[in-house]
């Protein structure tokens, strides 16, 4: 097909439909990267046959910011019809573009949540909204979005689909308002700001502080502080040493890590594992259901509990549930897994969330070669915590 | 502090360094949302001072691609001294902020594999790298880098650090180079350059394509002519409706049950599972090394095989590694687990790739609630579909 028969084919469709009554948007797929001056005359021709709207695809994301300023002008100037962009994210540049063809006039953009798409996916309406309500711009935009629900919207899509967000993505993403340095943490106890260009609560989200082989005493008394232990100078240099001897080694160090490091140091009996894994087993296979048995000693006394699930984790945490349920109101909440690729060895990293009765939630993380034992040891963990928790403030009461 | 002291101490520091013949690096944190004529006199001063480069740090994401061209002008005009620029991601914007740094005159630019980093992360290195590239801009830039290392890099880092790359990210998610839809794959077949930006090789990756909901006839063909099928266009309309309907159930429709539907169609008693997974039992717990049980039907015979590993995962390929050892030189190499999370009985994403003795290797992908027999049965599916390849390929030796 030559272009002119292109342009024809362009207008006669556009007449079509309109013949037919449809409101009609011209889209020029691949429009970046087609000859400049022959889009502008395709857009003014089409305009002329009588198209309502047009639109700009970047179909495999090969444009960059100014280039699509220049044509999201162009179309305006032939047409002076509304325009909508879609922009790819082939290199990065899906919400940047946006953003210039709205600059540039456009009145419309194509995003979808958590940037899913063909490949690497489209604009992120998550980023894109958010670049437009906060970024200093000559002018101000008004989406209508409400920002407070962007986090819950993008894991209902991302859990729906079954397409994973990666820590480091913006906004929405594991990390996105977490700190973990001494010097970051001290800054965002200091005024959020300092590291922090918005606040989390604004996308529906919480800030998380957590102690590593980055940690900062700031931070980490800030963690002591909330079950409402105060070491000294010298004991919170005791303690950081050995949070990051284990951060050294890799470990995460855990809420309860860090408070049985610090009864340790201070001495206090009291702060210690409340429940202990005394016995697990599990099996699965086919022509059978997972299947588990787990016994508990909960303050001294021994608790068992056996029970079957969808899976092997399912089955185990089931019964779990089961003696907890007996014990206090504690429930299992979200259960996340990730694993690198690499080989049936690679490492698997667990997190749990575990409510009380009274609505209190803590989460807990656990890293280990054996998805499902290390799955039983987060759940456990997480008990731990949130019965410390409970514990702790019942302590804070009686003073 | 005042902005004069914060000046002088600026100007003490670059002094001091300079007097102990240092090279000096000057570095303004958050110099996007500082005051910028203030921030112009600063880089000036220190300039002036002794300074031997000049960094604008982007430290919480928030500048826009046009305000940091500005700030760097600024700083080049300020100080005739080599600027680098160091963006952060909170707003999706670090890439086009690194690049309108280098357009505005800045040598250098802080990025990092995957784009990792505090919070939403840094500019990710590939991306900055393939966009000067490859993009069309007015001036052509020269990184140096071997962009055909980049996948292997990238993938290097993830599983080493542990994290997680998702898969609509830019150049080396696993979807980047990835087809379904009919009529992309259709387009790619004719012209790759009609929905890659790119040709995958040039980042160390190959092209994907996959039929599933989205599938059109001519991506299907061409899997199956890998496998030396040629469909007449009614058995092809007859094998593509059957994918569609497994596709709208959410199903993955891997090569072998591609296969298996055309054989179903085609009547060709050739095409079937060589390897059927007859027995599985599989244990774990504590104080106790994770066992299993495996027994396969191989072309009409009985295996068994039983190992243990680090995991259940493990310890069932390692099972089955030895029955497939015994058989073939069959490896099972990668092995990737994707899980979202929602809940202990929320779905998992098995992908495991399965290599022979002449190096030939294929993936296949499973999906389930019980993670290891989802995990079995994709490397039963990956190992049905490595030895179906080499079947089909010694029948078209023999034609």
């Amino acid at each position: 097909m030559t272009r002119e028969q292109a342009l024809e084919k362009a207008i006669e469709a556009v007449e079509y439909g309109k013949s037919r009554g449809l409101q009609v948007e011209f889209s020029a797929e691949d429009a970046t990267r087609t000859d400049r001056p022959f889009l502008k005359r395709v857009f003014g021709e089409v305009a002329k046959a009588g198209a309502d709207r047009i639109d700009i695809p970047d179909t495999v994301g090969y444009s960059t910011p100014e280039y699509f300023a220049e044509i999201t002008r162009d179309a305006i100037e032939a047409t002076k019809l509304p325009i909508s962009v879609h922009c790819h994210n082939d290199f990065g540049l899906a919400v940047a573009n946006s953003l210039s063809g709205i600059r540039a006039g456009a009145q419309c953009a194509h995003v979808t949540i958590n940037g899913i798409g063909e490949r690497a996916g489209n604009a992120a309406l998550e980023e894109f909204v958010m670049a437009l309500k906060c970024l200093q711009y000559d002018k101000k935009y008004e989406t209508g979005i409400k920002s407070e629900l962007l986090y819950e919207t993008s894991r209902f899509v991302s859990k729906t689909v079954g397409i994973q967000v990666q820590p480091n993505k913006a906004i929405v993403g594991d990390n996105a308002f977490g700190h973990e340095s001494g010097i970051h943490t001290h800054g965002v106890l200091s005024n959020p700001l300092t590291y922090e260009p918005i606040s989390p609560e604004l996308v529906g989200r919480k800030r998380w502080l957590q102690v590593g082989k980055h940690a900062g005493i700031h931070g980490m008394n800030a963690m002591l502080a909330e079950y409402g232990i105060k070491p000294t100078d010298i004991q919170s240099k005791q303690i950081l040493d050995k949070v990051k001897n284990l951060g050294d080694q890799g470990k995460q160090v855990t809420d309860v890590e860090l408070l049985s490091i610090a009864s340790n140091i201070l001495g206090e009996k009291g702060i210690k594992r409340i429940v202990q894994l005394t016995g697990f087993s599990v099996s699965t296979g086919i022509g059978t259901m997972p299947y588990a048995f787990v016994k508990l000693n909960i303050d001294g006394k021994d608790f068992i509990g056996t029970d079957y699930g969808v899976g092997p984790v399912d089955a185990a945490l089931n019964a779990i549930q089961k003696i907890t349920g007996q014990i206090s109101e504690l429930k299992i909440k979200d259960y996340g897994l990730a694993s690198i690729s690499g080989g049936s060895t690679a490492l698997c990293e667990v997190t749990i969330r575990v409510e009380d009765g009274q609505g209190n939630s803590v989460s807990a993380k656990s890293i280990g070669e054996d998805i499902v034992t290390t799955s039983v040891q987060a759940v456990i963990d997480g008990i731990n915590r949130i019965m410390l928790k409970k514990m702790l403030n019942q302590k804070k009461i009686q003073n």
